[in-house]
């Protein structure tokens, strides 16, 4: 006997040219000041120009673009402090999981004043923060129907979540022209973490019969179109169907978790720098490894799904077989492997320990794993 | 551009003697005497006297067993009233759709007073009911997932839908040992209902991403599953299959709605005492077989899905077989023809005219159908 609820609570606006609806959706929740936090990448296009003068015809905003890599707390802090000081009673998000994350913890400083890291953990804000509305320009975090804002805490190089059902975006508008002209080692490293998403939410001991259908579905869709993506940007097709494959994928981590492999990639990105994507799919075939003797019929039956010429094999060897064929995926991107980001082996012990203490994944995950399990999945991943 | 809003409302509990949960649930909402609405035939099992018994360690209760076939609206106002009269402060529902939706009509009489007639339409419930523990018997009209309870107007001879977000049923206990014992013409009709609300909704012009998703895999599962629990109902895990496949499906339903075949169903079930899924299924194959034109690639694509052995073909070549497999598909289950129900073909003009008016389902259709088109689609299915 399980039990599941189930919540997709954003509303959705997708296809090409949906961000001209942010006006229509402004008029709705007739907010009056809006705080727009934009990559500083995105800030400089003739697409964000043409957002700003739409948004501008029909309410005042201000604009934070200071965002530079994966969020600090005190970024969160200022962006947050920003739209408080300026009146502001909407956020719009407008970039990679890094600016929604941003807008997501702008929105509950607005409303609850103190600091990012007061709210850092599970279920610490108080009160809703203002409306956020989520615009992704990669194909990646699914932050955008997540209750999750990620922030690092440069004073202990720590990642920390806030997790609270305040930080669930109430509008996702999923545009795919606006992911056309990401180069490709970020579609790579932002694919791979949607596929996490996918492939650990299916895994999941929390995944139930709702989400594993959706996650596997997320799991087919970016499998196929995140090689396309990557090597032809303009692929306007691939590009959608990536923008649903982790918007899918976002889902299934919201209802069932995710597994080991973000907890241990959370410790590379606070103490090394490693962005959360590559460090996620360069230790996922290493920590599904692991996992097999718990997930060779699941593993099994997604192996099959995605490679019609498995068909034949028993969900045992289709399994086993998924492990390498994943190995051989991830080596189109050409993603770095650990030692490229001079993390020395003699921290693994340390990263381990941090890893455990990324408990929820960790409990999700479908084996039980040690201290010593992690630290030989950090060699493999060398 | 589309937009779309997600809703699954219900926290579900699923599993075999999933049902032996109810005490837990009870004490969660902490109500004080509960009216059980079961199932003639399921009220005399010795299921329900253990439910029963568990039950009353924790709270008083009351029972209605007095539903034959699909309810009219004095039944529904006798449930309401007689819960009301009883003090009854949460409604659990025990049996088909019939029951299930008896239930929720009565859970808004509680709170609300008046009559079920009055409620029928759209948004026509003033205010919530008490709360709804949902447990389905048949695999087949999702009601434990719908914010919709029909109701026949006897004296007009017409079907009439409560549409309303206060009839999303809280709870959704999916237990397959309570579905063994149902005959084979139950599970047919059933089945195919759910089949439907599967196929339509896949089809249906509200249709999105994710919930193309979920009624695709609706309409896999009851298509391998419906024929195996038709003919050995004690196959537990078909059993299984058929409950979780026909959940999908009124999600599908609930959240892109159906097309004209349940427009045309309609009025066969009010003026001729048709069964719900007999109309449907019946007159699946023969408004696919109008709607062609517009949905040759989706339902070719859908037909390839089911099909392994048609994956050389054309979409376009594969939705028309699917039109002929329906009805191979349909032969199975002996369902019974227009004529075996001694419709006259005279009034065909006449029910066209009433399934015009079931307008939601019809807007919905992926091809727009006249009160002509409806007359030959009866003349079809005769």
């Amino acid at each position: 006997m399980k039990r599941f609820k189930f919540l997709c609570k954003p509303e959705v606006i997708y296809g090409v040219d949906s961000v001209l609806s942010i006006p229509d959706i402004i008029k709705k929740i007739k907010c009056r000041k809006i705080l727009i936090v934009v990559d500083k990448f995105f800030s400089k296009t003739d697409k964000f120009a043409k957002i700003k003068s739409i948004i501008g015809k029909v309410v005042d905003f201000v604009v934070f673009d200071k965002i530079e890599g994966e969020p600090t707390t005190e970024t969160g802090d200022e962006c947050g402090y920003f739209g408080k000081e300026n009146g502001c009673d909407c956020v719009i998000g407008i970039g990679g999981g890094s600016t929604l994350d941003t807008a997501k913890g702008a929105s509950i400083i607005i409303t609850n004043g103190g600091r990012i890291r007061d709210y850092q953990g599970i279920d610490k804000v108080p009160s809703p923060g203002v409306p956020k509305i989520m615009v992704p320009t990669t194909a990646g975090t699914g932050s955008e129907v997540t209750f999750t804002a990620v922030f690092i805490r440069k004073d202990e190089k720590k990642k920390g979540g806030i997790n609270s059902v305040y930080l669930y975006p109430e509008f996702a508008i999923l545009d795919p022209s606006l992911t056309l002209t990401l180069p490709p080692d970020i579609t790579a490293s932002t694919g791979l973490d949607a596929l996490c998403h996918g492939m650990e939410s299916f895994l999941s001991r929390k995944a139930n019969f709702l989400t594993e259908i959706i996650s596997l579905n997320a799991v087919k869709i970016i499998w196929k179109n995140l090689p396309v993506a990557y090597s032809n940007g303009n692929d306007l097709k691939a590009r959608e169907n990536m923008l649903y494959g982790s918007f899918l994928a976002g889902i299934g981590l919201a209802n069932a978790g995710v597994t080991a492999v973000h907890s241990i990639s959370y410790p590379l990105g606070g103490k090394f720098g490693v962005p959360h994507g590559i460090g996620n799919g360069l230790l996922l075939p290493y920590v599904l490894e692991f996992n097999l003797p718990e997930i060779k019929e699941k593993l099994g039956f997604l192996a099959k799904e995605l490679n019609e010429e498995w068909k034949d094999l028993s969900f045992e060897e289709a399994s086993v077989k998924m492990v390498e064929e994943i190995k051989n995926f991830l080596e189109v991107f050409k993603i770095p492997r650990l030692r490229d980001f001079g993390i020395p082996s003699e921290s693994f012990s340390e990263l381990a320990e941090d890893a455990l203490k990324v408990s929820v994944p960790i409990e999700n995950n479908p084996r039980s794993i040690s201290k010593q399990d992690i630290v030989e999945i950090y060699r493999k991943a060398y």
